[in-house]
């Protein structure tokens, strides 16, 4: 159940003293004998300094080595962020005798302040010294923020494994930014395969989940494959696997959302194209209103139908379906008279699922949110930088 | 200070029983001799019955009444809806003598059910009757929902006057949807030229308005013009007069927001074109974690710096410059120390201001505002539908 599952990999996760709270602070994965490497990163327009680095990096397809520290996000520092993360993987590839193209890093936290290197760099002798085979979970203790759990993976393919880790959700914490994802292999996959895998299968799952709608400047996705299992899966095996992986993922993050009481699914069909789709998904789960009506557990109908009419995406109205936890509450884009009250005790329980099916083509998706409540706005507000 | 301020405009509000509360719910707003009409309505995919056949008729450029009722939103109603639409603006223009494509129509209220046709029309004459020079605040107060004041303005042109009212803001209100606004003039102005001008000087200052980022199904803002002045303002003195008018009343919305605290203005300039400020104003003015620290009077500076790199504008971040509240957060796209004790005190106004510079081209926006705090997830998570 972590990234050290599958063959090839090795990980520690240690005390580096970046984090006031003295927790975990420092974590590090390494495969001894390299990895294929793919990466999804941010799409904010303020990229974090290990952003643009992990980026320059992953593009070569080979990783021995991934530093992660909590703490400080590296992001908003300009040139002096950009040196700190190269002086950082150059450390690491040091360490681990690897070219320093082929290691990747992430931060998270603070935005701001630039990382403490001087403790970083004291303490990664630490770190190398203390990776192994069962460092998986040290790992992804070390890399959570305001996480209440840390959140693992494993999933069994036919003749490889594939693990992961993540932490956080969008910019849900108070000013502690970023979800970070690490899935690792053991599977034989060539770079350019596992990229193409890797946006297929991955891309739209992580795309798929919001908490708040905030895009945060570190969102990165690592994917590492280090092929000691010697099994080459066929692309549909491979992807699978990895949609499992990433799946579960997402769910615990999800559940673990800051303030959340409930998690959302929408899931949209019909759409002219799966951008179509994600438009609309994303729309209905980052609504405000259809988010406070999920938290006062709500059968809002006219929100659904107003959110999804705003998505901007292009479908055709009078052929819009939406069923809310099962029940269709539209047809034929009207509202249609349904059991309020049975609704209302659906929509009790902890997972709750809306469906939109655009009626137009073959697009399709989902989207993964949750409620906003007091929690969300205590926890957001009543920080203070 | 109301709709009837200016020359050839006489309004009535009225009890015609379809809200609930007993409150006025039907307003009729007359131009006896007729005026130049033009109109903004809502990009929801899913248009209320009302702004469809508003839509259809503004665009002949001549109106000789508006009707509005409270209670019911009509939206989400179907072919039912579109009957029960037109039949009000045919009521309408037989009672006035009128034309019935020279009658609009508004409706605000619950999202689903059809409007109480047969209260309306039985309340009709009662309107009709009741219809006065001084019945603005009457139409006025007839047209909101859940506002606790009734917005209200005035401006004076050079040898014309402009008056104007408006409810609610956006999709703000439980389930009761919709801004509708309505601005008169006794100026002379041609329906085309009176369209371009609510085009380039209104549109833009009632798009910059954001609650909760819901676009509700209703949302319209008529501009009637009656030349009653015998007066023919300048392109400039007309768009300066409606621009006036539009701020005063989108100020008061944002004021009246509900569960706001705060009003946020955020001043955007140096884009690519006005499009890019815009969306990045937007996107500031919407963040649920911009909301959230400026409800917690939080000078957090690295949450501008994400929603601004998250607003999908295309600029250049590296000369990217934010100020809030006067003091400069972000430089050179890199976040800069700042006095953030001295920052904390100015949050404590009710009004801030966050001025982002994007140091590309003349582009420029403006989004109004405000944060979200406790009472929002009251009203919008207690409501039950």
């Amino acid at each position: 159940m972590s990234v050290t599952a599958p063959k090839g990999f090795v990980a520690s996760g240690i005390v580096a003293g970046l984090k006031a709270s003295g927790r975990k602070d420092l974590g590090l994965l390494v495969a001894p004998e390299g990895a294929s490497a793919a990466g999804l990163f941010t799409t904010n327009a303020f990229p974090a300094a290990p952003v643009v680095v992990s980026r320059g990096h992953v593009a070569g397809g080979q990783a021995r080595g991934v530093i992660v520290n909590s703490g400080q996000a590296n992001a908003g520092t300009g040139e002096d962020g950009l040196v700190d993360a190269l002086a950082t993987t150059e450390a690491v590839a040091t360490a681990l005798g690897a070219p320093a193209d082929e290691v990747l890093v992430c931060s998270t936290g603070v935005i701001g302040p630039r990382v403490k290197l001087p403790a970083l760099l004291e303490a990664l002798p630490m770190a190398v010294t203390a990776l192994s085979a069962d460092g998986g979970p040290d790992f992804a203790r070390a890399i959570c923020t305001t996480d209440t759990v840390q959140k693992e993976t494993l999933v069994q393919g036919d003749g490889f494994a594939v693990g992961g880790c993540a932490k956080g959700a969008g910019m849900i914490a108070p000013d502690l930014a970023t979800m970070l994802a690490f899935l690792t292999m053991d599977a034989v996959v060539e770079p350019a395969a596992l990229d193409a895998a890797v946006r297929r299968a991955v891309a739209p799952i992580f795309n798929g989940l919001t908490v708040d709608g905030c895009t945060s400047t570190n969102d990165t996705v690592l994917v590492l494959a280090s092929g000691a299992s010697a099994m080459t899966p066929s692309t549909e095996a491979l992807e699978a696997a990895l949609a499992e992986a990433a799946i579960d993922l997402v769910h615990q993050l999800q559940r673990d959302a800051e303030g959340a009481t409930k998690a959302l699914a929408v899931q949209v069909s019909g759409g002219a194209a799966d951008a179509d789709a994600h438009g609309v998904a994303k729309a209905v789960a980052e609504s405000l209103l259809v988010k406070t009506a999920l938290f006062g557990e709500d059968p809002n109908a006219g929100r659904l139908l107003q959110a999804v009419g705003a998505s901007g995406a292009s479908f055709d109205p009078s052929v819009v379906t939406i069923r809310l936890a099962g029940v269709p509450v539209v047809a034929g884009g009207v509202m249609v008279p349904f059991d309020a009250e049975a609704c209302r005790t659906s929509l009790k329980e902890r997972e709750v699922v809306v469906h939109v099916s655009l009626g137009v083509g073959p697009g399709e998706a989902t989207a993964f949110g949750c409620d906003l409540g007091y929690e969300y706005v205590r926890i957001n507000a009543e920080y203070t930088t």
